[in-house]
């Protein structure tokens, strides 16, 4: 544990100088402070404006040697030319941590903004300061209710720690995370590093009890040595998953008018992710999935995978899916399949994948049938396709009219308590599962219900495979590192 | 034209004689039927049932020749044992065409089954039947509002006919479709295909008006000599996406066991399809990202796009994937770099991609910029990401209550005469525009008005760039069939 590290403060002042918030929307800082005051933070916060008495319904204070007292942190989002004085006074003031929002330094390619970036280095070396930024979106900490950010965090706080070289993927993807019932633990919008760098946030991170696996959108890596050292040392413990877009030709010319990132060449980079046990992702869908899978649910031994359905389609397409993730469907023994033949529909498949086809038993899909499956020694995880909550039977009510009568509410009792035993299977099995359904949490009430159990639900059936082979890599990696470990691990 | 085709009559049933629905929703036909009445469709319902007076409100007739009249279709749910039967029944009374929903058949394995399978056809010779499945969902007609299926169809109409060897695909994405804005015409869930096969479906698609691009979810290929020549035919005037499952060897199998597919082997497939100039997706969403843009966007005469966002982090997702898809991102030249340099905020970027950074003029983002991106020589297409409606500032109002004023009135004006003005660069520069953004059409009002508009808009930013490179891999196809006639096509 680095108590050096200054994320830990960061992360969790106890009081906020906040610089260039108004009570105009249209002033940039202000729905930033909006949400600081109204997120659920209960540290002290001091905005900070030359005129105004009050700022959002809170004292203003003049400057920052007018405060009560030396804030945690100061938050600046003033004007460029702004920036250094303010920094210098607060660093007068004793202040020691800083978040910089302001933009137009290293990223725009001028030397001579460089040399204001590096500026804003000395004040902060003059006065022991450290500092995230510039250009930046600031950061999260769900523990605390502290989001620095553009859009409000809504979803409940989970355990997917995530480190950004974009702000927009910290505060535009918020509405994403909650439609997709993805928590974060913390997140940081590291902008141009010019101080606080993303080992800083990796090294918090991975020592944060909070935060079970770490997602890293990066555009370019800094200190490809030191990164190489400490993910490698981190994901023995708690996996990591990379996004790197600076490896080609146009993502590299992008990056560094964007935060100035030196790109390194995709194929160098991935060796030395693969190096250091970092999973590659080359989506921003397909990184926060395999995160949601790595905190959720329990690393298979293996991998072999069961497939259970109620449609052929998904069944198949799970299939196809797993051959090209190098994850296996083996055809279960013949004592199996006639046990399962024995409870499904006769024009059911009980081979695994076993489909049980359109029925309205939801005790056999969520129950009987995952006991069966998941007991078997030579299946290591399984894929689901098959929930549909009493939502869509309230559809047809709505259709129907008085033309008919559809027994709701023991169809729900019976989904609910067939959905309670089918959360409780990774857990007494200890072997993964994960779940694709067209629907969502908003949608869909039994959705919901597996979701909160625990269980990732993801919109297709693609789209769990692939987070279920980033389960499967990230065990092989723990496994190459400690000799079968998943069973302390899980 | 050929009039011979089935599926003409098929889509358009003038009276429907419905076998299998009763008044409870537990009978497996009534939520297809509830459909069928409620969906919209205006033509004739004769329920059949053997003990009812009415079905779902209908006058029901206790056999097919007590029916009032012979009706253009069939539809049966009935149980495997009666299918015969009732087939043989609806011959004699001169019925031509049905749908087999009832499952069992080729795709248990068993060589009875097989046999039973090949019974029916001999009935359907017997009489002249041509018929859909058995194991199949029926069909949607989304222009004269018939849907056979068991989710209701929500979206408008669109130009996607659907071709599906699942019958999940079919219905249960019918939410996925509402929620991504994909308006389909017609969809054809195809079962065993012992009778109406994959390509009756295709060359009817083919001819209709309403289609303009063809989905296919294909679990194996039938007649693949005749596939490939109708598909080529119809690949130089529509567009044609195929979701292939059935070539790993998990699939093959799991394949067999739905809908008796002999799936060829993937590599000799894929071989196929770039023969018949079909694009290949390689999950469902993608699929039907591709067709989305197919239909409404005009085709590029090149692969040099244009990025234009208010973010850095998916301007350079975009590049990135971009590179990764063959698309390439020129650097603007001087001038041009000068004359945006000269609108936009002096931080934002002006290279190509060109990043606003967040600001609060959407002439600037939705307007002018598109205005010069669009009209330059060296540019085929543009990519899009910084759609933020006014719902985001209602929800900073919603949490500020009364501590400041959002002129919310004057930027919904501002963002919807923007909005406007966007969604016709498109047809003015006759080049394509596809956008991504985090929120979906039911959480931002801008994005329902861009959709609407015409242009898609795509959850993520690597999608829409997949969706372009479809769009520019089929304009390639038909530059190589018919030279350069892309103004003609779009």
């Amino acid at each position: 544990m680095v108590k050096s590290n200054p994320l830990y403060r960061l992360m969790n002042p106890r009081s906020i100088a906040f610089f260039g918030a108004s009570n105009s929307i249209m002033t940039i800082g202000t729905p930033l402070l909006l949400n600081i005051i109204k997120g659920g933070y209960r540290g002290k916060v001091f905005p900070v404006h030359p005129t105004k008495k009050t700022v959002l319904g809170l004292p203003a204070y003049k400057d920052v040697s007018s405060l009560p007292e030396v804030p945690d942190l100061a938050f600046l989002v003033v004007s460029k030319k702004a920036v250094l004085d303010v920094l210098d006074a607060c660093g007068r003031r004793g202040v020691k941590l800083a978040v910089i929002v302001t933009a137009g330094y290293g990223e725009t390619g001028s030397e001579k903004d460089r040399d204001i970036q590096a500026a804003l280095d000395e004040v902060a070396m003059k006065y022991g300061i450290r500092y995230l930024g510039p250009n930046c979106m600031g950061i999260i900490n769900t523990a605390i209710g502290l989001n620095t950010t553009w859009f409000p965090y809504t979803q409940t706080p989970g355990h997917i720690g995530f480190i950004s070289q974009s702000g927009s993927y910290v505060t535009q993807a918020l509405p994403y995370f909650a439609r997709m019932g993805i928590g974060l633990s913390k997140a940081v919008s590291i902008g141009n590093q010019a101080n606080i760098d993303m080992i800083d946030c990796l090294e918090y991170l991975g020592d944060d009890p909070d935060t079970r696996a770490i997602a890293i959108y990066a555009e370019g890596i800094k200190r490809p040595r030191t990164f190489l050292e400490k993910a490698r040392n981190i994901t023995s413990i708690k996996p990591i998953v990379i996004m790197y877009v600076g490896g080609t030709r146009a993502g590299a010319r992008a990056a560094a008018s964007h935060t100035s990132a030196m790109a390194g060449h995709d194929g160098i980079c991935a060796g030395m992710f693969r190096q250091a046990g970092v999973l590659r992702a080359m989506s921003f869908p397909d990184m926060f999935d395999a995160c949601l899978a790595l905190v959720q649910q329990p690393l298979p031994k293996g991998n072999r995978m069961a497939i259970l359905t109620n449609s052929g389609g998904p069944a198949i397409t799970m299939a196809d899916a797993c051959d090209r993730c190098d994850l296996d469907v083996p055809l279960f023994d013949s004592r199996t399949r006639e046990r399962i033949k024995k409870i499904i529909p006769p024009v059911a498949s009980p081979k695994n994948p076993v489909d049980v086809t359109l029925n309205y038993d939801p005790d056999l899909i969520f129950s009987r049938l995952p006991d069966i499956i998941m007991d078997l020694p030579y299946i290591d995880g399984m894929l689901f396709y098959g929930i549909f909550g009493p939502v869509h039977l309230k559809d047809k009510i709505n259709l129907a009219g008085d033309l008919i009568e559809i027994p709701i509410d023991m169809i729900s009792d019976a989904m609910e308590k067939a959905c309670m035993k089918f959360v409780s299977a990774y857990r007494r099995f200890k072997k993964p599962i994960l779940c694709a359904c067209f629907c969502g949490r908003d949608d869909d009430e039994a959705v919901k219900q597996i979701e909160d159990g625990g269980i990732p639900v993801y919109p297709t059936p693609e789209r769990a495979v692939k987070a279920m082979a980033a389960l499967y890599r990230y065990s092989m990696i723990i496994k190459a590192r400690h000799g079968d470990m998943t069973d302390e691990y899980n």
